[in-house]
């Protein structure tokens, strides 16, 4: 019996393999299935996140300069400990690596991993350096404190909370596209000069994307606890929809209410997308998704980079979409499926 | 200019990279350079440890079975926890995969990790599932818990402490040749069957590792708190440099006190090997190698599973072997170099 992995998509695949693990430990408050692991340590809690980022699926070195990927890397996880109500305070880096990387290749890439450590005020702590037979893996692991209170899981949204976004969506998703453009003109004719159209805020995005460390800290000074959160990594549908089912919830989208940049909005018109279509499945802006009680509306609606986007559901609503039209589509979990 | 990471191998790579990295927060106690970080959190430590595992590099799947493979990546991280005379209490878990994997074969590497999680008590609090365009890759993190001045580090020897190991050394080494002789035999003739030559324990040694925990239980009954400590990965030679590099001293080894078991010790001069160089140089025996004031030494005397080979000397006195036949050898750090 042989059943491909394809078959039960990424999400699918975790809940296969992790399902049948009992916690055992006191201290495993939290395992697989929210943006970190949580381990109580008494007064404040230890957040967990890792990713793993290959060569080829989750990076193109063609476009991608190597410090800006060191820096990427790093920010996606700090972003998950953010995404907790938490803050990252150690990284753990490992790199598997071919022999066609030079020394001075590798420091651009720790200078990138160097310069979000600054930014972030993380402490790289320890990792693993090894040879792989073709390309280039880094595993990153991020580890951060919350007090137990504070920690905000994807399971407490309630109905009549308000649903938020901290920042527009979607401009990652086109400057890939972008880059990606430039690419097959370039492999098709070398001479030919990248022409990125002044993009540079979609490529920015795409290639240098920052966790929202600065609306944590905002929530701390105005005492605003989301009731959920999430991080933005795989586009606000999916995220969306992470918050819906582990809350036992519906959600109501307001197209009007998801910002999208105008840059991205030209930017998807040429390419010949629509940009709603961008903000919900583009992924990897790192944008917070979250949740509050309607009660907190007044404690966010005067943050310039808060945009209420919608309202939670009864379960029975299911997920949807109220577009500028009017019309109500249902909207799909598309996500990204790497397999 | 395009320097070769060979030119600086696995440890100098690591030093080059992160050498340069400051740490910031004050919960940073230890970052690279030990067997685990070290992260304060008042009354005791959060300690972590990574390891990446390449698939061509690290494992072959020719000749090892995925429980296997999925229990072995596990231990060898526990290992590292260990080593800080802390214990494990969670794991993340990330793999990459191509789609030559099928659902059940990740399911027998998820059997492996469930096996390994039972035995040890540690429980899986998350990882990433990811693609890669070929082969498997494997990183855990492991997180553990120790008391702030029981914790050991590397760089506490100090001259005319006594060395000591907790098991055979260089079975898993020689089981490894073994299994990489009969994968060749079998690649030029596929009808040749497998002649493992009932070399169960080599063989198991090197397939099925285990972590000693039981040990730092030990160690806490009877009240004893090495000097310094490092689990035996790439061979005693290479860790015993670790130790004297980091502590600033030299050291003696006795070969006489090297314990080597008989199975290897056959299997060694099979293979026309010296099985003093397979115990120095092997790797992967998973056996600590740790340092003890002299005064402790009655507590340690009576214990079956720890051997005493040696004695921390002046740094002058560099690092050497007494050879059973009364010569003194320098010894050379090997290790293992994987570019």
């Amino acid at each position: 019996m042989r059943t491909d992995v394809n078959t039960l998509g990424e999400f699918g695949l975790i809940d296969h393999l992790t399902g049948n693990f009992v916690l055992q430990q006191p201290s495993s408050l939290k395992g697989v299935g929210d943006d970190a692991a949580v381990i109580d340590n008494g007064s404040f809690c230890t957040v967990v996140s890792t990713d793993m980022l290959v060569e080829g699926i989750h990076f193109d070195l063609a476009y991608t300069p190597l410090k800006h990927l060191g820096y990427k890397s790093v920010v996606v996880n700090l972003s998950d400990i953010y995404a907790m109500n938490a803050f990252p305070k150690q990284i753990t880096v490992s790199i598997a690596i071919s022999n066609r990387y030079s020394v001075e290749a590798l420091d651009e890439l720790y200078a990138g991993i160097r310069a979000a450590c600054e930014t972030y005020g993380v402490d790289l702590v320890g990792g693993d350096t090894t040879s792989s037979p073709k390309g280039m893996v880094i595993s990153i692991t991020a580890i951060g404190q919350g007090e137990k209170d504070l920690l905000t899981y994807r399971n407490g949204a309630r109905v009549g909370d308000l649903i938020c976004i901290t920042g527009d969506l979607g401009a990652a998703y086109l400057g890939l596209q972008l880059l990606e453009r430039e690419k097959q003109i370039w492999q098709e004719n070398p001479d030919v000069q990248p022409n990125l159209e002044d993009q540079q805020y979609a490529i920015g995005r795409q290639l240098k994307p920052e966790a929202r460390r600065d609306l944590i800290e905002t929530f701390r000074k105005i005492g605003l606890k989301p009731t959920s959160m999430i991080d933005i990594s795989d586009g606000l549908a999916s995220e969306i929809f992470h918050i819906c089912k582990q809350s036992g919830v519906g959600a109501l989208i307001e197209e009007s209410g998801v910002p999208i940049h105008p840059d991205a909005e030209l930017l998807a018109l040429k390419f010949k997308l629509d940009p709603i279509t961008c903000a919900l499945n583009g992924g990897e802006d790192y944008e917070l998704l979250f949740t509050i009680d309607p009660n907190d509306v007044e404690k966010v609606r005067f943050l310039p980079e808060i945009y209420i986007a919608g309202e939670i559901l009864d379960p029975k609503d299911g997920i949807k979409l109220n577009t500028k039209g009017g019309n109500l589509h249902v909207l799909k979990a598309q996500g990204w499926t790497h397999f």
